[in-house]
């Protein structure tokens, strides 16, 4: 049984936690919190506890902010544990990569970085496309999903009650790609913002306007405004649904290569939270055959991520 | 530059040629054939040449048929050198795994086997989608496309001038499997066979009979028969598109996620050729680094069939 502890009980933690339990071959230990928490099938400890290393784990999962708590802690913890996390800051992954590599490998620990389904998966398509198609390139659609920064910023108009933005790829630009009339089409012209805003009815149109023109997050995109009641609000504060496609369409020659990879995902935390568990178990295969240090998903062999062995996977997949 | 051979020259051979000139870091070096040939970009070597070793190669493409000359000629050439093949005989890719794994290991060489698209691409979507949803059944669409063995059999039919037979998914199979309504549909109800027949009009309805009640064949499968003309029938040996889907669908919970891997190709082979030059990467890297043995794509970590330094994939695609 792999020992796995979670820190950070927010969406992600609570779906790692369903997710764990599930699994046949690992074992849930402890949930770790700042917080006062209550956690129905495992004890809860402190940051001092996590931190003092008391209790014995296989793999930590780091279920933290991307902004400020995974830069202050992971680094911190990969001293302590064998440690996965789905930091999402792409400006910054190389400078991470390399620090936690470098505190992996002094203290004898295997960390798995950036491993959702975008930076994740994703990732992983994007490079392997490139390199079998490379006269492709790889194009990102994202969504339909939420995006968090996007619909905070609506929040912060004054008269705002209650607003959520989802990211929506173009059914144009999907085409577009698919049928070889371009390769290279902006993030910005390959999706568009809907926006569903909360407001007293006589202040749509100042906050329509404000958001249409907001610059950096809207100014640049294709952006919907709807106005719904707060039942219709409900509905969309439930669902987390997100997904995305990864496409490379080689038109060099007559014979087009379409290569595609799609998720439609009913809950992006849950999913989430599906991808870093099951590299759960290649963080601790890894450390068992002392390859330490922070390895990306480019870096490690898929075949790590299963519960099976490699003969049956050659059985039942191959 | 990583020196790269070829040996078999149809249509996989040739494919693979022209993929291999393509790419900067690699440098086609022989082509070896057992029939008199000729072959515009290298030397043409035979097969006694290939077998005692008489040019020096770093990775050798078996670009060979699985039902003969693979089993025949896979093990010998693994005692030579680091090899590449794509054997798709799937009951005996266990037996086949062990073997080259042996002779690989032995003579200090690195093998990949069965890596094209399927087995290859769609084995390693197969295995990762069910480590990652383990509550859903990877399903496995294949075409539209054409089946050889389908083929053959129908050319031999008396009276059949010309045949092609197309492998193709059926729509409300696929609608079921992405819809939660079925998880679980037998290959001969997710697909039909089409076939195209060039005969004596006066053949007809013989020749439909006999297609359509064939034992193993096309007797369990939903067969559609259509006759056409000489000229008609050009088209469709000109072209040879395939692809298909690999499709992992959790409907678990009230949240249903969704994993999804598509090829769509205007060339098979050319597509087949570009998954094994892309592993011919990763053969040449493995022996590198003394990772003797045969290995199927679920155990090489995908940075290694990508030219770039894992810095610049990181920067680039993660």
């Amino acid at each position: 049984m792999i020992r796995i502890g979670i820190v950070g009980y927010g969406n992600l933690g609570k779906a790692a936690e369903k997710c764990v339990n599930d699994m046949q071959d690992m074992e849930l230990v402890a949930v770790f919190s700042r917080r006062e928490i209550k956690c129905a099938t495992v004890p809860v400890y402190s940051y001092e506890q996590l931190l003092k290393r008391k209790i014995e784990l296989d793999v930590l999962l780091l279920c933290l902010g991307s902004a400020t708590d995974i830069p202050e802690y992971a680094p911190r913890l990969a001293k302590l544990y064998n440690t996965v996390d789905v930091y999402d800051n792409h400006g910054k992954l190389p400078e991470y990569r390399a620090e936690m590599n470098n505190i992996a490998k002094e203290n004898r620990h295997s960390s798995i970085v950036a491993v959702g389904w975008d930076p994740g998966l994703f990732s992983l398509q994007r490079t392997m496309a490139s390199a079998i198609l490379p006269k492709s390139i790889p194009t990102t659609f994202w969504g339909s999903g939420v995006s968090q920064g996007h619909t905070d910023a609506i929040k912060r108009i004054p008269g705002v009650e209650q607003a959520v933005q989802y990211t929506v790829p173009k059914p144009e630009a999907l085409d577009a790609i698919v049928s070889g009339k371009s390769c290279d089409i902006p993030a910005t012209s390959r999706h568009y913002r809907q926006c569903y805003v909360v407001c007293d009815e006589r202040e749509c149109s100042r906050i329509e306007e404000t958001i249409t023109t907001m610059p950096d997050y809207f100014a640049d995109y294709d952006t919907r405004v709807e106005f719904i009641t707060k039942e219709e609000f409900v509905k969309h504060s439930e669902a987390m649904p997100h997904g995305g496609q990864v496409i490379s369409a080689d038109f060099s020659t007559n014979a087009p290569q379409i290569y595609k990879f799609e998720l439609e995902l009913g809950s992006n935390p849950a999913f989430t939270a599906s991808v870093m568990v099951a590299y759960a178990r290649a963080a601790h295969s890894l450390w068992k055959n002392e390859d330490y240090g922070a390895k990306t998903i480019l870096e490690i062999p898929p075949c790590l991520i299963s519960p099976m062995s490699i003969e049956d996977m050659v059985n039942n997949y191959l």
